[in-house]
């Protein structure tokens, strides 16, 4: 072999460190400047992996991937089964990550980018803060973003409206009669769990209803928790006559509470949850949802993807999904046959 | 730039096509001489980027695959609950694919491997034909099959024996005088499909009944298409007392079919499902299954992924897990609080 450049003269030339050559030929993320820095110098040296390095930066992989919290979440599956066929139709292979709703790991995934492994990617972070934001915005392939990011944030986005979704479920429940309505919320600290907080304190004060926070727990998005958390609830405010779910899968596991407890729903306890997941319509008594537009939201945010992949320079959009209510027998009583 | 050698210098040299020296720069599956052949073309030329396709080829991604048929079967929710933390243990991400059981996509993702964009391969295929094999067997990253593969394949396997867990369902229905049991499977071009199948028939042999076909209805492994099948069975062989379902998806759909035609469970139809996936034991009634160890196949599984990583020349190994049955309302009626 010739005794050619290494990275050790490219890195002197450039006068970088060779971790920072190293993770140019690399592809992986670098500043701006230091990657131009590191080019030239290879380029004036005549370092011949430079080709490589490059192809491999450009080299499609074909590979999309979408990163989620939960897949044990079926409103995660709903949109998967949207996502799937429509990059599948461009020649796309669907990728899944299941984060736990870890910033680190989230964090981790945006950067792993730079890599290559894919060539685009569809997050739903639980949670958005600035290093995810920093994350998003330095991330070496296309973003798309479900969730709601601060306005101005250089990402496409596909966004719904939990807080008018609450509102909605509330408002149906006060037509029904009910005046003591329970909250159900995962942790607040999440953008989804703050956004239902609020809504549920607004919707409550302009039903003319006094807020009373013995009505108000806090468990997590999944069913176990958001069983133990109405538990809780009901044993501090035996008097509930609904509860608003923050999701179907807390709403499930109340149904489970109030069948154990004896409590008949809806005639006792009229129950709601949020997302509207396949198992909502199949649980017994069927469950009143507030869809979000899952499916929606996540066919929108392939095509985003797609787009974006044809089109590197256009300007980041963003979509919005209203919310809808589903009624079914949870809150209005099973239909006779 | 210097005028040095190029990829079709390199193929002059060795004397094979511009697209294979491509293909093995790149990393991509080649035949071992043709490797060979371009990677000492390449050094005789001082052609520099072979560090870097050695080092690409070599480079740790830190991810492990997970392929699984539908991430909408909890069955392969409860394996990824036991993989992941056992691979991010060692340091290593987990990435998911969802293959419809499509035989053309789990190939693909097989000879992806080439492109080294995970370091290893975790896969339940459901069907498993000759091209699979070759497949799996020619892949260029560790793979590990969840699953029935023919005894001499050349792959680290982890399966159980559904044989026998439908037998022990078919027995605790008759220890409960149930004569007139039904059978709703997936489909017969399936490993599990076709291995129940077979244990149905010998089971209800082996207790002293006949072969009823009127009994047998073919679905698929879903809960909306086992309602359906079941609907038919019902239709069919009104006078049946006892279904059992090959998957739980299957199970949980014929608890809904018999609800909606006042038939009462486990009192004029008793149920059983399989793979005792976490909603059975929250379904109404609580749903008796056979367990084949999920949880416990996903763990040996990430193990010996993990083990083969680590010493990529020991020989193949079988862990076999065996089945048992959870016993629950569907069969044996609720206990009493």
């Amino acid at each position: 072999m010739s005794d050619g450049p290494t990275i050790t003269t490219i890195a002197e030339r450039a006068g970088v460190s060779i971790a920072s050559v190293s993770r140019v030929l690399n592809g992986l993320p670098t500043r701006e400047d230091t990657v131009r820095r590191v080019l030239s110098a290879a380029d004036e040296l005549g370092y011949v992996p430079n080709s490589v390095a490059r192809s491999l930066k450009s080299r499609r992989t074909n590979q999309v991937a979408f990163a989620m919290a939960d897949i044990g979440n079926p409103v995660y599956l709903t949109m998967v089964r949207e996502i799937q066929p429509v990059l599948k139709a461009a020649g796309y292979r669907l990728v899944l990550h299941s984060t736990d709703a870890d910033v680190a790991e989230e964090i981790d995934v945006l950067r792993s980018l730079g890599e290559r492994y894919v060539d685009g990617l569809i997050m739903i972070p639980l949670r958005i803060g600035e290093a995810h934001l920093k994350a998003v915005e330095a991330a070496r392939a296309p973003v798309v973003i479900i969730g709601s990011v601060p306005d101005g944030t250089r990402v496409d986005n596909v966004r719904t409206d939990s807080r008018t979704g609450v509102r909605l479920a509330l408002e149906h429940f006060h037509s029904l009669g009910r005046r003591r309505i329970g909250f159900v919320n995962g942790p607040l600290d999440t953008v989804p769990g703050s956004a239902r907080s609020t809504a549920y304190a607004e919707g409550i004060r302009e039903l003319g209803l006094p807020y009373d926070e013995n009505l108000v727990e806090i468990g997590d998005f999944y069913r176990a928790e958001g069983a133990q958390a109405v538990s809780r609830l009901l044993s501090r405010a035996p008097d509930l006559d609904a509860v608003m779910c923050a999701n179907d899968l807390i709403a499930l596991g109340a149904l489970d509470v109030l069948r154990r407890a004896g409590r008949r729903v809806p005639e006792d306890v009229a129950v709601a949850g949020m997302d509207d997941i396949d198992l909502a319509a199949v649980a017994w008594p069927s469950l009143t949802s507030v869809s979000l537009g899952s499916a929606e939201r996540g066919r929108l945010a392939a095509e985003l993807l797609l787009d974006r992949l044809g089109n590197g320079d256009r300007d980041p959009k963003v979509v919005t999904v209203p919310p809808h209510l589903m009624i079914r027998a949870s809150t209005v009583g099973e239909e006779t046959p």
